[in-house]
């Protein structure tokens, strides 16, 4: 099945299933529960547009990262689309990282269930001040070697996903270096706490939570790929992850851009349709500059993944300045289509207020945009040293 | 006592009766109770700071709007104190309203016991669409003339203030032109519906309404001002109104850059303060600029209308051009706060998230920001006609 | 031979052959002469990099739109690259619109001696108000059918290209719709005016002139495409013209920001490199940002074109959002670039300040910004009539 | 006489004797020649509008800070009237420096003929890498103690005002600290070289050049204010040197704007006025709200200034703000008003191409915008240490 088909299906499906539900589902914030979830990829599936970044040996449709482009940003176009088709976070980034490194038995146990919509999952990164937040050489949660395993300590927040995730991928120091492993939901070491009270709340069913590892013994088996390898390994998860995050937000912007312009076209002020007035014309233009800006620079970024791998510097410089750039234009966008909307606009009657809550985070988690900036500038500099 | 000492105290009673207890009221967006407001109006009053734009015989301050400026700033440093200091919309231009131009039996029973805070009020002048949105000229709701008064039918929403006010101001068509009447909440045909789903909420004690008037039977007593003059009154009302959102919004812009200030000089990263970080430093001076260039705009603006009165041309072009710089400069300092703050800035444990949330509205009512640009525009060519 | 490896000659050619005498040639603004122009693009010649857009035919390298994009950036790399290789405006545009609707006799009298860079053309379509401007309905020139040809009368101004140019194509009224010609330059009845003083100078080689058609007889050869189609050939010709522009001027961009990262690698102020303060490289990385995006959009409006034809919805659609988009984009790099320079960035001992001066006009030429928001935005609102 | 009416006087005077002539004397960055400043200055004189910050007794207006800021925007609206009221830099600078710490002798034989429009000063200030550019800690002009005096040797480079001053203040490092040194033009030690090819020329008829100091002998009385206080000198100059920039450039925006709007009214396309259009109403509100902004934000400054004194802390923060800024408005507001224009905007057939080359010096000169905001945040930083 062609690209355009598979995005084309994703289009209809999104604006046929969960459109007329979306605003019940996600208004003031409430977040989507896995039962309502598991029978949406159910009619996904049935639509044949689930797990687009799933591998095929594990019921998904294994596309490359260009042709998810234009998958995902049409998943995006509803706000809990994504969650739909199992293509975001945490479980895109996780469902990548497993592919690329699992052991079979560690596919077998924690990917298989996860790319089915199974299970959900979680990821272990962030940690309270002085851990490792935005600087992850910082990392304070200790993982120590036994006999025949580890034992985790440490403690964790913003971990997403974790309310009612099967596992989580934690990250620890070891005497070798950072480290990933795999933890069970239901290792008695492991707590997840509170649900931080985060604007994302719609788009994150397992929301972002504060989790404990105490004295969390794990087996041998739970080291995912190398020992000291977890920021390579962070770091290859990162570029298509923050990708997947771009192709699904600027589905959101679209979204937005349409039911502004839908808006504005039906309403009349000052002698005339709203649509007919300059100032909303130029907002209607600056936003769908910023959408296809946004959509080139995603899909020559994952041109460039595909091309070069995720871990190539070609790969990660695109990523972070499509990850900033996005960001930032989706924001704008969906602040304009507010603004358009008048004072519609700030009331959960439509949908643009709920989504520019949400988006707010997206221009800090995976790397705010000013640390972002910091390693783009250290890379152009280098050829001057 | 001088303006420099009511202000001083003013943020002394802020930081000291309020700050402790905010984020617990405000958080997730609950609206503040009547039982608390009156309670921390009393703390106001034996604190000498309350009603600063209330006229001196009806128990508040009587303050010039210049002066009002500096008071209304630090009243504004937290997201509910201009509610203990009874500073706040509606109620704040209803009061300036009713000060002007209420009969003085007008006064006794409505301006009186709303400049004491034992009530609120609400101000019914938007209407949903095909009715008067920004367009005032498009007034659907009537007011008929009968043998002893008026019958008004219609519907309204973003009734700001409806839920519990004791009466509301509502504008209306009349055969001579839009009037203004006073109609108390108990009229039994007079509803308050729901309470709109607005961004807005911990700042908004009663909400931005539904409501209609069927046969809703009002005595000749209840014009408020002249007949067909509604439209002037409510220009008359337009220009403090705005300045005062202003004054109130720039202190909680003041708030969030000291937040801001603090949190990143305690926080490391990449081996040093955050504060050192040249881009965090940035924000923090882009905030400082458009804070003191508010300020600023806000004072002239306030001089103006002190010198040539609120509804001068002068007085409301400064208003309108103040009331869009700043509204737009007060998000931009709340989003670079929530940006300094990490991923702890997009969660309702820091005020900066909630406040972020809060001040999106303030872009669109009192006049969408393209609206004012629209006759700020018209205002500038005129000259060249 | 790959697009690469005529790109990376490309690159060679400029920074060999052009960068050592630049600065020279470009201070102060004044415009490159004839001979030097003859003598850069024997070299180009020599290189294998001369005519990029150019048909093979006729001694061009005939690339694709979008194996254009990368060889017209490293052309832009300098302000006078692209002259150097044949592919700036008016010429290339002409070449473009000579390539598609010139009869074989045009061809070889204009389209083989242009192409070849032995003559330089112009292109007369703007004209003084009330004539037309970025409103092309409002063309005030009229060529009236005469028995053997075409009497022409009318002012042009921003002749692009007027000065010592071998011909001009012009746009006039007729009976039966604006129609093109191709008006020699000795012809009797054109008049090469003043030079207008604009900011682009040494990029601008025969100048933006005004012009007149005084009972200028042309006889019926001299109509370039169809009678009553001048409008339709126009628009065929924008979508690349606009392209090329982009590409230029993006390279242009691209060495703003190698020399800005260069000097201040170099310099040091408050105990340490330029480049190493924050807000530094913010705007480096502000400007990378802006260079990528631009790379990107280009390169999507440049598949689209060779995909679906320069004359498609979907082309001039993304090539107006291209335009407005990298025009603004190189602006900002390059005014960010000059005040990386500080002070020495405002003077012409820098080629930042001179880029900065030349570029300014490319938000207008070719469609002012406004016009072309405009024009989006009502593409974007068809769907909801 | 009230400042109003000095105001209006200098409106008055700029409108009927400089604009008729202005267009020619600067186009195409020409600077205006000494015999026409002395024949403007006479004019200005006549007019009752010269030295509107030059002390009473030395023949000025003696104004305050804040009086000033209307005067000087007044005079600002042509972009040589301020040489003809003579408050322009570097003289304003060096006449509030030498009103506040010269000798009586130094006052006679310096600042008489500075202040009457007789002669013109410079200042020397700016060193090549890798002395004193934006870090005035790295200067490297060193001045020796001899028995009868001081012999400075050192190059500078931005020397504003050097070619035709009868005399220069120079700063160089001592024994004792940095110190100011008042040298004569004709002091064989001293030359000036090249004037720098700055985009600023209209607006700087004495250039900034390159100067050399080689054994260059002073007497003791020489020193200007005290021995190593050179440094606060300097600052004490320049609070006061950046307002007045403001109010100078916030003048010519003004006028800027008031070309556009006459412009786009006097224009038609696309079947209405230009200035019937949302965008271009759009552009005219943005500046209206960048002028007013910076109107009240440098009254403010100024008052403070008044109030406190120019090298106080509040002065020197509301001054960098300010000059952060308004030049950066100023800047946005001739860039909208070229675009405004459309092509004519980029020709110097019209002022505000002119206007917009010249002005880009701006926001480096006093002090870079990201100098500033640097200095800004660390300011709002020290209470949080």
């Amino acid at each position: 099945m062609l690209t355009r088909e598979i995005a084309e299906r994703t289009r209809r499906f999104v604006a046929g299933q969960i459109f007329p539900i979306e605003r019940e589902i996600v208004a003031d914030g409430r977040p989507m529960d896995d039962a309502l979830r598991m029978e949406l990829q159910k009619a996904a599936k049935e639509a044949g547009v689930f797990g687009p970044l799933s591998p095929i040996e594990y019921g998904g449709l294994g596309l490359s990262t260009l042709d998810q482009a234009e998958v995902l940003e049409a998943a995006g176009t509803s706000l809990i689309g994504p969650l739909a088709l199992n293509c975001w976070a945490p479980d895109d980034g996780n469902i990548h990282l497993l592919a690329h490194v699992a052991t079979p038995e560690q596919a077998r146990r924690y990917l298989a269930p996860l790319a089915s919509g199974e299970v959900r999952s979680a990821i272990a990164m962030t940690e309270p001040a002085p851990g490792a937040g935005s600087d992850p050489t910082m990392l304070r949660t200790v993982a120590e070697e036994v006999s025949d395993g580890w034992i985790i300590n440490g403690a964790k927040h913003f971990t997403t996903g974790a309310a009612g995730a099967a596992f989580v991928i934690c990250i620890a120091r070891t005497d070798d270096g950072p480290t990933m492993f795999l933890v069970d939901a239901d290792n008695p070491g492991f707590k997840v706490g509170r649900r931080m009270p985060t604007l994302d709340r719609a788009s994150a069913p397992g929301g972002h939570c504060e989790v404990t590892f105490e004295d969390c013994f794990v087996p041998d088996e739970a080291v995912l790929g190398e020992v000291g390898q977890g920021m390579e390994h962070a770091q290859a998860r990162l570029a298509p992850s923050r990708l997947t995050f771009c192709m699904n937000w600027l589905g959101l912007a679209t979204r937005a851009q349409e039911l502004a312009a839908r808006h504005i076209s039906e309403r009349h002020a000052f002698g005339s349709r709203v649509a007919d007035h300059g100032m909303a014309q130029g907002h209607l233009a600056d936003n769908e500059i910023d959408i296809e800006a946004s959509r080139a620079l995603i899909r020559r970024a994952a041109t460039v993944i595909d091309e070069q791998g995720p871990a190539s510097s070609a790969s990660r410089h695109l990523a972070s300045v499509a990850k900033t750039f996005v960001s930032e234009a989706v924001w704008r966008v969906l602040d304009r289509s507010v603004q358009l909307h008048g004072g519609l606009g700030v009331t959960e009657d439509h949908l643009v207020a709920r989504f520019l809550v949400e988006a707010r985070a997206f221009r800090i988690y995976e790397g705010p945009s000013e640390v972002l900036r910091w390693s783009i500038a250290r890379r152009v500099l280098r050829a001057y040293r």
